[in-house]
């Protein structure tokens, strides 16, 4: 049973604007790097090459509050954590931290809940299913104190 | 005095993933592209070249509730609403609706609060400032009704 | 027959990197952008939903050679234009040039070349096919002096 | 002296478009990332915050050749090799492998020749200055036999 997944990354040149920070819309990208790579971790992917059906895991819902800007090479820390696992969702929280020697400040909490659909080849219209057991029964809730920093 | 704003944007190729729907990030991207638009349909840039300091206008929370997808060359709208000005911050809340004739579903509502910066040259730092009187008194909050569609 | 196509576009503030300038990856977003515009025009679209096969139109070779940088908000013209049309490809040339009131400089000069692809639903692998006789026969050369600027 | 830099990269979802692949403008981003990853191995960045002038290396040509796509989740190779350095230009060649237990065929091959600039703070203009010595001469150009694959 997991409940937390942890990875790093460094800021690319292509992600920082003009303002010289981070674009905000990467942090949405490095969450999904770090959920993907957690199902990798469990040994689940939503590829499955020559099955007639696809599985897509769709946003439902995301939120992001942003504390501090990243700046282009900052190194940070991307903590992934299981929220609530229900038939036909997994929410999710993660926290971006910088990594800075001793220090890793929170820079930003993202809140993300997903879905489950096949997806038919050659429709491209998705139907709402549940969770695959092999992935769901690998996750557990993460406790509520790690969840509200 | 001016609380919304509406443009219309057409689903590009690279905007979609092998899904075969558009990437959730882009939704963000599309947000903000109709706030800047926005903006300029006031007369208002964050845009001053040549001038010793800069203003950021970062995104100080961003959310967004998916309740369609889109797919490649839909048309949609993208609809902006001032939710609330205040000294430091504004905060929207923005419909993207789909485009399909007569019917134009709500594919996705986005929230979005921003604060206001000045950048110093040379330094990437920031520093939060009062929203300029230029921007913030064009402005007004829309219509309750008009939020919570 | 069509041998080029026009369009405006708007540098947005996600285009830009931390040097103050449209990163280099977006050229050929607008490159790509303007490309499908041009086969709208002509009532071609590699969206067919509910077809049990796709078509796609992968790159075979791109290349970019950069004159001047665009800045955030800059108004510029992709000027596509057809080099040659051969039974598997079509290659183009494209300009960008900055609209600055009288005078509209060229930034960039891009080229492409495309094939046609067969997409079986199910199995991702593509397979060269003739490039559609629908959009083959909408289309000619341009005049050899257009291509050399 | 260096002549060559090899990293590891793996597709990610957002890499990828409604053909089943990786968008083609996602190259670049692979290509610019090992060419930072190259100057950070040699002790060099563009990144000196706090200085009143800024180095860019803007790039002046980029090319690339397609010959297989790359999937999602795909493991791949990014091989960068310095072809030539001049006063104010370096110019490199790149390839890219999907790794695939023994075999690694190539994918793709990138040429990418930058220049360099001084960007003055408050001015985001860009001035040709030449290569600073700090990164050429830990620069040699790898044999031609590595360049012609």
């Amino acid at each position: 049973m997991a409940y937390e997944f942890k990875m790093t990354g460094q800021v690319q040149f292509v992600d920082t604007d003009l303002a010289g920070i981070v674009h905000f819309t990467n942090f949405f990208r490095y969450l999904e790097g770090a959920e993907h790579a957690f199902y990798r971790s469990l040994g689940f992917s939503i590829h499955s090459p020559g099955s007639p059906r696809t599985l897509g895991l769709p946003r439902v819902a995301v939120a992001c509050k942003y504390r501090a800007p990243l700046y282009f090479e900052d190194r940070f820390e991307t903590h992934l954590l299981v929220r609530e696992i229900r038939e036909k969702t997994i929410s999710y929280v993660c926290y971006f931290r910088r990594l800075l020697g001793e220090s890793s400040p929170i820079v930003a909490r993202t809140e993300l809940t997903i879905a489950c659909v096949a997806i038919e080849n050659g429709q491209a219209r998705m139907k709402g299913i549940a969770i695959p057991k092999s992935l769901s029964d690998q996750l557990e809730s993460a406790p509520a104190e790690l969840l509200n920093d």
